[in-house]
């Protein structure tokens, strides 16, 4: 019949059209098909490597920082975050350290070899902040911030960009493709958990992404645990479920003392609840052994 | 200050009120810390036993129903399941075969050793039921159909309970509560994808509530990675996902040949794929070789 | 180019297939322009008529009832609704008096020569409900219970069928589809609001849904105003807003005593404040000055 | 029992929380209950007043603009809006003709004695904008880009705030205090439809967001009706519902030729469809005769 006909005829030019629409995207593996490896100094990111970005919310002093890279440190976990520049709902709640913050991440990071990645929220601030990290992250808030976006597609350090709160899969894409097609090619995906209706976790862990983004896109994609959830009693599950998905990577928020952060109270691990999440993790052998990229390399995938 | 001091009075009157609450669902771990475990016929279910739930979206032939069961107990699986009873968005879309539907799965179950889980819609058909299946599915669209819930708790046929579409975690276990209250505590919860605006996916897969449930439950936990995804690209990393994070089970829709299934053409998949998938699965190390009762008893957690 | 052609052809093609498909609803308004006036018993639904349905949110005792029927008789309205099946989350909730309640109603109703509207969640109880009530309501939570919908097709009392908690206006149409095509053409379409993430309403009131289906279907369009809010504070503008935006009436929660109500004591409002709401609505002009049949037909629209 | 009594503390405690939390907001009501009229230069915004924004999505050339500012001029509207930065989910598409798209608003806007309403996307450009724009549009995808908010703090320009696409009412309300607090009270709210699975409109236009705003806040309150649900078919019922429900105003995007629109083609409409969309509600009685401020000033509310 004529409508079987049409119906034909949409389909093939509707995959037609798609087809030709993802062809075009700098981050898409039809011209791409092999893993982007995101090297952060000389630790690699991405190709099936399981990488743990962990630090506290907010950079509250350095003593604190310290802490959190000690153990990070023990456990040959490399990559430190830690919000220097803090996007709050309200102008009243801690707004962050600001520079002072940086200076303070990358003291501690030079002392113990690990890699800073934090936050910059405005696009004046990008050359600032190449000075002190060694990953820009783009916060889920400013996914859409397209200023901030090109300015990280500007320089050449590496960007961790995570998904909007209501954000698409296709959406992180093209946001994405902001930064690649300015010429840096280097970033990472995260997904963090879209806002639903479901009460009993902060954000609802859209676990599907995960292998959508893997599938589409040759970037490495994380998972951020603890803004997915919100709670602690769950962050283990969650991990070895990201990390079964496929990712690349968990983040994870700590802190020495989670009660009195000034940010993210509710959500943050202490240090011997974050020691016990990666030897739990790497005892399910979802985490290989240490991150120390020699024996990363060999461990394989 | 007075304010500290409220703020205090607040939350501690709060967890006393949540304590309360929670105590007294009988679906509750407060009361009954111990996992429960569904006898399906001879068929253990939960207590993190890995189970899978396979069949056609709906029951459309004997021939239909025999080829994937052929499969099923090649690979040592033994629940089926089938659409006989099919709740369509358009009064116009099949309806399913309705009780012949039944006795096809009945037939077929027995000749290879399988037990039946089939949907039922209207809680007059309770008794019908009983006589043909091993356990009686109860769909999302149904999840607050409190008199089918009524109805479900007065049989002694175990209860298989799927997440409403915009349910969150909490209603889920009150709708189980429904069924236990009137006696029948043998119910197995299924999360099977939240609706949201994300559209590379049928459903969004909450994958969090796994590991919410088994905590807040001692009842088993599946994940429906057909419905919860949509997409056939993505089932092998989301069940790794569902099982990794703590879940008893999954549900897959199989189908002979999906591309001529009178319903869910796009989401299920052929036998070979199923082989592959559960092979990829035990591969994995996340499901155990073979669900003889024998076997998995022996290879434990 | 080749490629603007095919998305030529791409959209003749799905205007083609949406055409036909809208044809092919007998709810739809594509082979019955006209608009559908509900006849309940005397009183007439929809045609840009404005009608008020108000009464508890529950029925709790026949006192209870009357002080709500007395108020309406006074302010001339006719259409008195009240639960007497109650679905409740939980099961240890308040469940609704039964057939004691729809007696109620109907003594109550009769004596002020109202109407009764009356939610019913059992197929099985369709029978008994045509004794007593004159208008049947589908519950939300039950749009998709296709049983249920069946059997209110298959009986001649007009049905109030409420759109699901998160489903599509499409799928409201098919909900009511099915009810019309077993023969049932009496339907009354009913805006309840949306589960989203907003948290200062109980729902979000999707408004752009009132338009939508007036211009897809011939089928009178109600606003539920008190579930989509949740709140009495703003449930003047939310009906002025329902009724602007062509709604055929509003449903709205009253009770004598909202602080000892047996269900949703928060969002019903006392006798004082439904006079004030409806005497606010018809001096704003957007609600006609008398629901008696004759002075209605006068005001025009 | 001590059950009830700690529930009444703990309802006291939350109040007292909720008052307290409240009372400390600029653009809450608590402190500053007589509404806010923003000043546009010599036309004033707000108090009941019903203003009217329009404008084509993009700027594209003079001529375009002109059209549209001449049918506004002839109907007595006064607020001309006009994209310059466009801020579009993939960079490949058209983005605003940056300084130049201010130049072009600004000379048609003088010729007809209008006001510029524009957005602008990035921190920097704040005092560019202000030497070409009468009012600072701040979009969906910025509200929670902090930096903006704040540069927007600083300067003394009204400012028009979109809320986020899935921001709640209360974060509207904190990123309004971003600005306020910084020292700028010219603030107006902007409702333009939150991100749901609903699939006929573009957005969900949570029509309660108005009168919550205006309950809770002194500052002036709109609704983008083209955003809200990205259809010329249903713009007059859900801009009558938006003036009904409280709305101060809203905004309509307008093209001469919306086929041809460099963006936002399916939802702009063409002049003579906007000289109908404002006939019709003027002749409704929900939109004043002419904006001219001493016509407006003697219609009143």
């Amino acid at each position: 019949t004529i409508r079987h006909l049409f119906k034909q005829i949409f389909k093939a030019s509707l995959e037609l059209q798609q087809d030709d629409h993802k062809k075009t995207l700098l981050v898409s593996r039809k011209d791409h098909p092999q893993d982007t490896v995101v090297m952060v100094g000389d630790e690699p990111v991405g190709n099936h490597r399981k990488t743990v970005v962990a630090g506290p919310c907010s950079v509250e002093s350095e003593e604190q920082v310290r802490k959190v890279a000690e153990s990070m440190k023990r456990q040959g976990l490399r990559l430190l975050r830690g919000g220097a520049f803090k996007p709050r709902t309200s102008p009243y709640d801690f707004q962050g350290l600001g520079e002072e913050g940086l200076r303070i991440l990358r003291r501690v990071a030079d002392e113990f070899d690990l890699k800073v990645v934090s936050e910059i929220v405005n696009p004046a601030d990008m050359e600032l902040a190449v000075k002190y990290v060694d990953v820009i992250q783009i916060g889920a808030r400013n996914m859409q911030n397209f200023e901030l976006l090109k300015a990280a597609g500007s320089v050449r350090t590496p960007v961790f960009l995570k998904r909007g709160m209501s954000a698409t899969v296709e959406e992180l894409l093209f946001a994405a493709e902001y930064i690649v097609s300015r010429g840096n090619r280097q970033v990472i995906l995260c997904e963090r958990g879209i806002r639903t209706y479901e009460k009993w976790t902060r954000n609802t862990l859209d676990i599907s992404a995960v292998p959508l983004l893997k599938q589409e896109s040759h970037l490495p994609v994380f998972v951020d645990i603890s803004h997915a959830t919100g709670r602690r009693d769950i962050l283990l599950p969650v991990a070895k479920a990201a990390l079964a998905a496929g990712a690349d990577g968990i983040m994870v928020e700590v802190h020495p003392e989670p009660a009195v952060a000034l940010s993210d109270a509710h959500q943050q691990i202490d240090i011997p609840q974050f020691e016990k999440l990666i030897s739990d993790l790497r005892e399910s052998g979802l985490l290989s052994e240490s991150q120390d990229p020699a024996s990363v390399a060999s461990s394989g995938k």
